[in-house]
């Protein structure tokens, strides 16, 4: 599976720069996940997903399911678009109704994401 | 204000630390924000809200409103708990039904409170 996420700018404090770079390492036995600037809303023919402040909250479980069935129906190429502005999308999900520094965001998408392999494989959560 | 957070375990990984100290430093003008670890559920004496996974998320601006009233009513010591399991609190706040690495959710804590701060003082948000 293919996984992009889109941010609006990749400029993230130091730490948050540090956490995506260990979660793609960890994600990279289960899937290719890239992170992209969205400049002129060019997005890869791919499933769209927004990540919104606006919307219903999905759990953790959630979006293991929602992972889960993209493999099974053979979407092979998910994006997430963390923006709210974002119009030419598939779905909207969202994490928290709380406006985040667009680094933290990013992280906690990544970190969900490998919470979700982890939890389709029946794998436990480990650092 | 004083505010003290109250985690499960410290054992972080170094880049939520990193963060976590930034927005402590960012925080000092504001208020004395201080990160216990939660054993056999010793808390200061000061008002209690839980973070849960579970329970009516809230939105940056309502935090604000919050920790402003709080300061206009005389509340000057706030704990936040981040823990689904304790009991004994004063309310509930929820940030994301997602379960989250615990670094992680006190990241987010940290960053909200300092959003909360900037909201509250009508000062923009920047790194």
């Amino acid at each position: 599976m293919k996984i992009n996420i889109y941010v609006l700018s990749n400029k993230f404090e130091i730490f948050y720069k540090d956490a995506i770079k260990e979660y793609d390492k960890r994600l990279s036995r289960y899937c290719k996940i890239n992170l992209y600037v969205l400049k002129s809303k060019n997005i890869l023919p791919s499933y769209k997903i927004q990540i919104s402040t606006k919307g219903q909250n999905i759990s953790s479980e959630q979006l293991a399911q929602k992972i889960n069935q993209f493999a099974i129906s053979g979407k092979s190429n998910i994006s997430f678009i963390l923006s709210d502005e974002f119009e030419d999308i598939d779905e909207i999900i969202s994490i928290s109704p709380m406006k985040m520094d667009e680094g933290l965001l990013a992280t906690i998408t990544y970190e969900q994401i490998y919470r979700a392999f982890r939890i389709i494989n029946n794998q436990t959560y480990h650092k």
